[in-house]
């Protein structure tokens, strides 16, 4: 009946966001990339909360600045430069969060047509984004290190209207790849070459729990082009939707403007929430606290899927991150066993629906441990097993 | 240094927003369009902040729905039936603020170079808003009654792209005039007509302290044309970032999916603040608080300017909303006027900034009553007195 603009004709609503509304009494769900509700670090937000409200009520129920709360500006500058990212030439802006430093870097950078190279697959959230400016996604496979560097070439060599490269090189969702250094280099190379930028979206770097901490691409960035987004979501809270970009001042300034005509600011009183408890509070205590949590919870579901599952599915161990990527063995099929399991009452989500062609088949699934209980990790498993049992048994009965 | 992209590359900052940052000690703005601090229910949100920590934690520190909170949506739903202007096909998505009401209004509904028809002057935010996708606008005179009907009709006939017809009906910014129902009547079958949609943008709606409401736009909407968008920041608090739109429910569903890409949902502490406000509180009666704050204010300025400058400017009193639209004389120069006030500490907007070719000269300007104090109305409007017998003496001693 209406005629939607072109960029937003084909936008379909997440597949995951719309299961978090169907979920039945009793179902498990690995299918979402919620943190952990454990790991909110609730009394401390309570105290924040009570003494904004009798210190600085008008302080955040005004209109602030476009460029967001100035001490949470100054706090984030001073731990990425601490932690040898944050460069002399850059600048913060507090985005609401991680997905709107997306779609503005996605909106100053690309015309309609232009292109952006992706990670093959990626986070949906970030694909519909860049579809919704009408923008040309090329695809870059995933390897067990990153980004295939010699595809990622072809692409720039073959694609000169390309604008930005984006990648999510820390337990990139949903492969729980990541990219090793000298990727990051190679990438960061290619990027001055060709003469485009990098989205280095970081949701989780915060969130390893095993081996070792790799540079962040930005803190190569001796030219200005690479364009880092942090959040707040994973490791605070989701809820409050806080996040910032760390980059060049004159790409800053470009986000400031258009951030203007997206929402004027960032709510508040989340920033300030998130200021006092980053700079008031142990954060790094409470980051080793989460990294802990996730460590038990991912080590929890390995468990159970070695002592389950090991005979029809394969996967890697995932060093941080919300997420393990599996391979379904080839000779059972993929959406049956998904819809066996949803019978069951356990959903996950395929490997099709983050790729770039999301019609493509493949074996892949990925299965979230951070936001189920542990005991429903253990049932979830069971209901899988249980689900492959009813696999094979129609098969015998195909047969 | 950077190539952005067209739709950004001639973005500006606000001119206003960019005033709060250089604010002087002891200067007084009348240049913004925050809303009074005196206005906010301050100890009513202490005590649902303290009850929320207290009861529902999980529910707001945890990822929550792109279309809202779904409680504030069914409130806001009962509200606008109640109210006359929710129809049945109407549904409501919760947004960040009007602001990204407008933006996704633009977004869904226009490609690069389709054209809005919008007042002239009107809100800069929408407007650049709309500029930041290319497209095209089209302005309409603002008369006391309204849009010019004749010249709307005109430019509906001469531009068969037109997408939408943007319109703040009451108290409308930057010029306090509030549309007739005749000429919202005939908006909207005009609008039917040419098969364009409505924006009906009404911050200040709620905001009426004489006179009688006239019903909104959507009211006589049976059609499915008209996009309603209302917010909290005048009413409650800026800060917050809560707003909303209604519209008929394939709308909303297409504003969900691309909400989605834009921020993934709106703060939830925010809106559980405003639903447990609006539902748990005599909201009726905080509003007509608030309306008789502004009455005070607003009367208070009236009388200074009739006391102080009404040989030199001339004005319409308003009925609602923040601003007082004032004409400077015509043998006075409104630039040296602006800046000999501001050497005096007190700061304004040219209605200039507000216009569609922000290149034009007038002789308008826009006061604001809602954020400075009595005294500093009082103070301010004396410095504007000052500021003219500058103007005067220099042009005593020019001739």
């Amino acid at each position: 009946m209406y005629t939607f603009s072109k960029r937003v004709s084909s936008l379909q609503p997440s597949a995951i966001r719309e299961k978090m509304k169907n979920n039945k009494p009793g179902a498990i769900s690995f299918a979402q990339g919620n943190p952990s509700s454990e790991s909110f670090p609730f009394d401390e937000l309570q105290t924040i909360s009570e003494s904004l409200f009798q210190n600085n009520p008008n302080d955040f129920l005004q209109y602030g600045l476009s460029e967001g709360y100035e001490p949470l500006r100054q706090a984030l500058l001073n731990r990425t430069k601490q932690q040898g990212y944050g460069k002399d030439f850059d600048e913060v802006i507090i985005v609401s969060g991680a997905q709107q430093g997306i779609e503005l870097s996605c909106k100053i950078f690309c015309n309609e047509g232009d292109s952006i190279i992706c990670e093959n697959p990626s986070f949906i959230g970030s694909l519909n984004s860049f579809r919704s400016y009408n923008v040309n996604l090329l695809g870059v496979d995933v390897e067990s290190d990153g980004m295939n560097i010699n595809q990622l070439e072809q692409q720039l060599k073959d694609n000169p209207n390309t604008k930005l490269i984006y990648t999510i090189p820390n337990f990139q969702n949903p492969t729980g790849v990541t990219m090793s250094l000298e990727k990051r280099k190679a990438i960061y190379n290619l990027a001055k070459q060709y003469n485009v930028l990098i989205v280095e979206d970081d949701p989780y770097g915060e969130v390893r729990f095993k081996g070792k901490p790799i540079p962040t691409i930005k803190s190569l960035d001796t030219e200005g082009i690479v364009i880092y987004i942090g959040s707040f979501s994973k490791v605070i809270s989701a809820g409050l939707r806080v996040g910032y970009v760390l980059a060049p001042l004159d790409i800053v300034q470009k986000m400031v403007v258009t951030k203007q005509c997206a929402d004027v600011h960032t709510n508040l009183f989340a920033q300030m929430i998130v200021e006092r408890f980053m700079t008031t509070y142990n954060y790094d205590l409470h980051l080793y606290k989460l990294q802990n949590l996730y460590k038990l919870k991912s080590e929890l579901m390995i468990n159970c899927l070695n002592n389950q599952l090991i005979d029809y599915i394969s996967f890697d161990e995932p060093e941080g991150g919300l997420f393990i990527w599996c391979e379904l063995n080839d000779n059972l099929n993929l959406s049956d066993f998904i819809k066996q399991s949803s019978e069951l009452g356990v959903s996950f989500i395929p490997g099709s629906v983050f790729s770039l062609s999301p019609h493509n088949q493949t074996q892949s699934f990925r299965l979230n441990y951070s936001t189920p209980s542990d005991q429903q990790i253990v049932e979830g498993i069971l209901r899988m097993k249980k689900a492959i049992a009813r696999l094979e048994n129609n098969r015998g009965v195909k047969q």
